[in-house]
Parts: structure tokens; sequence; C-alpha cells
């Protein structure tokens, strides 16, 4: 067990006592640090972002349709990765824990599983669909950037009767002046725009 | 089981025979159609191509470092959702399978797990993030698209003295003339004009 995996800060979330318990005791043997034992209730959120754990660890029992999504919200901003053991394998129930993000979703008995594999192949899910989506957002930032700066570079070559090179290397200009980013800049420029009619 | 799932065309991957008769053994009982066994060879993706399984079941047994990677690939364009059996639990192998796009990673003997819940996670795990490569794709073609878009835009201004409202709506409207997409037109636009210079 290599140090840095023993010093795993889990959370735990449960409705009922005694599978919190069971979870709790296996974590531990794991080498998991455990937290908290928590109730899925509207103070979780709360707790999570003072506890800020890397990983929550959800026993789901028999009942998995709403419990991964409120878990999940519930890391908000900060995404935390979370694992779901349950009995549920309804349909439904399993696409709501994909759509929630859930990082795993186990539908076995907490004994039977390798339990530290599981947390390890979730965490690495987790890095992994983290990197999808910072490539979204990092890709439809980039389009509503452009689409600022084209509308604000045609402004420019409007008012100034300037080819649209000439238009983005002043845009360029005035955006190192002033010390912006030139989306940051665009977007000034077409407030005030706004503002002039 | 429901209908559409007992009808599930899996193929199985194993290197060793014992392995795979078992993993062969174990899908038959969860209703699936086991359409071939198959080894982890260079054969291995002209005959998932002519097969065209549903799911593909990996069994990786203590080295898992390169097989999902080749799986993964063996799919080609039409991506296959891969479920991995193994007993490697390193972080190396585990990285390398999620990046290779595993849709399920499971270190546990195969008689240990609920097969028919695995099998389900798995394929609605690999929806989940078609969706998110569907969406990032879409996302980089109109953000390409754009850019030439606004290069051809750039051009017509120049040339005709037009503003940018008056250049977009010569593009459409000659897009609409030609029958052609947008980004289209804009392309063989910027295609002529690199010819003449």
């Amino acid at each position: 067990m290599t140090r840095r995996f023993s010093l795993l800060r889990t959370v735990v979330v449960a409705s009922a006592d005694d599978s919190a318990s069971v979870l709790r005791t296996r974590l531990l043997d794991a080498g998991c640090e455990v937290l908290a034992t928590l109730a899925p209730d509207a103070a979780l959120s709360g707790h999570l972002a003072r506890l800020r754990p890397a990983l929550v660890v959800l026993d789901a029992a028999s009942d998995a349709r709403s419990l991964p999504a409120l878990v999940a919200g519930a890391g908000g901003a900060a995404r935390i990765p979370v694992v779901v053991f349950t009995d549920d394998d309804s349909e439904p129930s399993i696409e709501a824990a994909m759509a929630a993000g859930v990082s795993a979703y186990v539908v076995a008995g907490m004994q039977s599983v390798r339990l530290r594999a599981v947390l390890q192949v979730a965490l690495a899910r987790f890095r992994h669909e983290q990197k999808l989506h910072a490539e979204l957002s990092d890709a439809r930032h980039k389009l509503a950037g452009r689409k600022v700066i084209d509308r604000a570079k045609g402004i420019l070559m409007a008012r100034h009767k300037l080819t649209e090179d000439q238009a983005y290397q002043k845009l360029r200009t005035m955006a190192m002046s002033k010390n912006l980013k030139l989306e940051d800049l665009a977007q000034r420029l077409l407030d005030v725009e706004d503002l002039l009619g």
C-alpha cells in the first residue's frame, strides 16, 4: 500500500447506520482516512464543502435513483469523485448515476469487492472525465470568446474603414496597453457600443 | 432479464483458453450471446470489424497494461464498449485503461461479481462518454468552422468595402444559392484566394 493512497481522505454517506458502519470499517481496513459519516440530507452540501474529502463513498442500498445526483451535486463547483455501492441494478438508476457524473457504480455487496481497487479505478476515472470536461469547457469558451472578438473587430472595421487584419492588430495593441485579455477588451468595446446605440 | 439485454452480442478476448472458457460460460449464464472467443493479436481488429459486437469482454489476467488499449483501438472508428477483468491493480495499468476509453475495469475474480450489473453499468458509462466526446467534437468543429467563415468574411469586407453584416449576408446568400453549408462555401472562397495569391 503506497503512502499516498493510505492518506486518501474519504467521507461515508449512508442513510442506515449499520451499512455505514460496515463501509467505514472496510475503508479503514483499506488504509483510508474516514473524515465523517453523513446522512444524505440537505446539510450534506455544507459538510462536504467544509471537509473537502478526496472521495465520497455512498451506500445507496436498494434505492439509488436520486442519491448519486444528490451527492455528486453536493460537491458543488469543486467536484469530488463519488463511488456508489448499491443493490439497485435498474436501468433508470444506472443512467441517473452516470448523468450525475458518478465515478463508480458498484452493484455488489461491499464484502465481495476489492475495495482498494474500486477506489483506485474510480479516482482514475474521475481524473479522466475531469480532463474531458475541461477540454469541452475550453473549446466552448474559445468559441464564445471568438464570437465577441469578431463582433468587436467588425465594429472597428466599419467605423475606421480598416481591413480585418488592421482591426485585429488595433484590438491587440489596445488590449496589451490596457493589460487586458483580447476577449475582455472586445467585450468592453461591445458594452460601450451598446451604450452608444 | 429484459429481452433487449438477453440479446446483447458479446465477444470474449482472452489469451488463455481456460479463463476464456469461464468468462464465456458466465456470459451465457447472464443471458448474453457470445459471438466468438478471440486472442488479443493483430487479427483482432479485423474480426471485431466483421462481427460488430455490442460489447467486448476482455480477460487481461495479470497483465492489463497494453491489452485494453489494443482492444479499445481494435474497435476503430465504430467504437465498441470494452469491459476488462483483471488482477492487475497497478496505477499505470489503470491509467492506461482509462486513457484507452475502457468502459469498465474490474479488479476481481469473475466469479465474485454480478456480471449482468457490470455489463449494464459499462454500457451506460459508454453511452455517457460517447455523448461527451460528441459534444467536444461538435464544439471544436464549430470553432474551426467559425475561423474559416471569419477569414472569408474578412476577404469580402476588404475587397468589396462591406460591413461585417453585409459580408455575412453575402456569404449566406451565396451558400444558399449553391446549396452549400456556410463553412464549406467559406472554405472554397479561401481556397480560391490562396490560388489567386
